[in-house]
């Protein structure tokens, strides 16, 4: 069998060393005294880059009862209990980072009536268990509610200017990432479906709507973290990212998505894209990526929504080939020092679109792809609870992954983070 | 033989007639004394409208000598000569607005010798004629000097600056409308050849790039009126003029380019360009149209530039296809009212990409396209000297295009102009 995590883009591996790791010198003392010659435990706790994704399946769904699906799990749990909890392995397995669903139209399809409690009880799980959250999208003109149709558009401005405060308020002890808003460049000339947003942003142009998001979110939470996220990766979200810097709005990081329903994009266009959008120094995320392990999706469907089927079978062939593509695709974004985050769009199949998108399967039984990036992220990205003797001035030296770190000497332990690549000098304290 | 001037794009004519003409009430005078019953001629004198086209045909080429080509023309003139006679003929009979020729790469080839004489001499000599000139362009990143290439970014920063001011200060008792930046969308990821334009918008951005060109412009002549020019007829340049706008820099007028050397665009793009366009309440021209009456270009070229042929022949099934398009393309603009002028890209063929693009023949020989809107210029959309007889009140009544207009009575003559669409009252005072 091939090693799919270790051949697959192969070229990445220098840049990725040289942008994610870093050669530390760490100190360890002990009561102020250097801990010289003595074996110490050194285990990575955490990457510092932020590998995502959804969150949405382990929230109850609209019809269910109670608060999180995974609440009350025991002993006598169901089939369906026990599946989920498989894919909770899976996900913690590989996930550091959750974006949670804020759609407007889904969150509150009765005017009034926001679906609150059950986003809360969400990030709430996520959050007990140390996973940092994205809220997704706090303005966009899918998923809208019908009853903005029935509104002016001042009083659409109004209705998004509350639900922002609403939101980013009642969230921000879980939540400071937020996608501020969601494709903006299609956004006034969006003709698929009639709706109150894309008639706001016509009428006040997108700067003002950007503005808008952005400004809004900052006042219900100074700290929040926000994103401009786009799927065009033309040249039009370039001239609209100008125009946004432009006109002073502060914009935390770019969300680049790469839905590849249509094929995998390779190392060339994935690099010219990054070439491109990493020339305004800010953070890049790659908010919303999935490859099909199974047929792609005709090349002639302009928006992936027309794409209608009821069935799209995983395959092995496609198991195989869409392993060594999400391999080559985060070597890829790995490999550039811009990129601070990558969200797996679902990590299971027959989500969005029905398409075979995930790195397990339905009935969550992983792929070759699942296989590949838990070797990575788990492995050779990864330092295992490794055994090192420091030296007479206590020092151990090591190449790590940017992330935290613990170590261990005579069964007490400090924590200590490797944050830039580069050289990193740092100094632990083992408490007596 | 059908007519083409009046069948071609007949639905636009309701709209046409309600954006482009004024039912005039003029009350004549003389002395004081209201003209009553009497013979008067009103003749229309210019169209409001700008019908333009480029000039470059009678600007002496670089390695004549002498100043304008027509310059010197004499009973024993030369064929070459006589032939350049019957273009001027076909010019002035379509055309009230130039474009004249301002490529850096063309103007200035060695550093400090620019070619301001010879365009001098062209601008004057339309001058002469009553002709508004616009010059095209101040900033691009196609024709460039190579001796750009040789200085740093900041460097090519102050020689672009000082070039406008150059240029605009130098010709502004001629020269008041100018594009004052070409093409800024594609401008900073151009990647067909190396040059310090892209250079420089790359470094600086889209927004300071443009504020560059517009605010140096400004600064050599308060009075110009500038031109954001661009081919990219996608959402990406409404993205760039919302972030232009936002930025506040002051533009005039979008210009939208439309070489249709793949095929006309048809009503319904051309609508919905205008639709999306016109929302930002700027005037629009139509800077560059061409049509072609011969074969056309392959869909598969991006670049119309890659398309290189020696000989792109006109045909006779090809002129009476341009006829017709180019008729349709001329009143779908003029039924739009925010488009304000509307410059066909070459009179003549053999220009540009040796295109049968002209509304004459290489020859000068006119097409069936020149007889066509000939027809309407100066036909059905033309007041030519009407007798008309005044009322009681010294008042004639008619509906006219929007122009100057000249009323003559008893050998004595007066001005007058309809200016807005709609009603229109005017008074003249014809000079005893």
């Amino acid at each position: 069998m091939v090693d799919v995590a270790a051949s697959a883009g192969r070229w990445a591996e220098e840049p990725i060393r040289k942008n994610r790791t870093a050669d530390a010198t760490v100190t360890i003392t002990r009561g102020g005294v250097p801990l010289a010659n003595r074996p110490v435990t050194v285990a990575q706790k955490s990457h510092a880059f932020l590998f995502g994704s959804t969150g949405f399946q382990f929230l109850r769904s609209g019809t269910e009862s109670g608060g999180l699906r995974l609440t009350n799990i025991s002993a006598d749990r169901t089939d369906e209990q026990a599946k989920l909890a498989r894919l909770e392995e899976e996900w913690f397995t590989l996930f550091n980072f959750v974006t949670l669903p804020f759609y407007w139209g889904n969150f509150e399809p009765v005017r009034g009536k926001p679906d609150t409690q059950r986003l809360l009880a969400g990030a709430q799980w996520f959050h007990d268990r140390g996973i940092p959250i994205k809220g997704h999208p706090l303005l966009w003109h899918t998923v809208q509610p019908d009853w903005l149709l029935d509104l002016t558009t001042d009083q659409v401005y109004e209705e998004e200017r509350k639900r922002i405060l609403r939101e980013v308020g009642g969230f921000k002890h879980l939540i400071h990432t937020w996608d501020a808003i969601n494709e903006a460049v299609i956004m006034p000339v969006f003709d698929r479906k009639e709706n109150g947003i894309t008639r706001l942003c016509r009428a006040k142009g997108r700067i003002a709507t950007i503005k808008l998001a952005f400004e809004t979110a900052r006042e219900a939470d100074p700290s929040a973290f926000l994103l401009l996220n786009d799927f065009d990766m033309s040249t039009a979200f370039e001239c609209l990212i100008e125009g946004v810097l432009a006109a002073g709005i502060k914009v935390d990081a770019l969300g680049l998505q790469s839905h590849m329903h249509q094929g995998y994009w390779g190392e060339e266009k994935t690099l010219d894209v990054l070439e491109r959008f990493s020339r305004y120094g800010l953070p890049i995320h790659f908010t919303e990526s999935t490859i099909m392990s199974g047929h792609l999706m005709p090349p002639e469907y302009i928006d992936l929504n027309d794409y209608q089927v009821t069935d799209w079978p995983t395959t092995e062939v496609g198991e195989a080939r869409q392993a060594e593509e999400i391999v080559r695709h985060y070597k890829t974004l790995l490999s550039h020092p811009a990129v601070k985050a990558m969200t797996y769009w679902d990590i299971a199949d027959d989500g969005w679109l029905h398409a075979p998108s995930g790195l397990v399967r339905a009935d969550y039984t992983p792929k070759p792809s699942f296989e590949a990036m838990a070797s990575l992220i788990k492995g050779s990205w990864w330092l295992a609870p490794t055994e090192m003797v420091t030296d007479d001035a206590g020092r151990i030296r090591f190449n790590g992954w940017l992330g935290e770190y613990e170590v261990t000497a005579d069964g007490a332990s400090a924590g200590f983070g490797l944050r830039e690549a580069g050289k990193a000098s740092e100094e632990v304290a083992i408490p007596r």
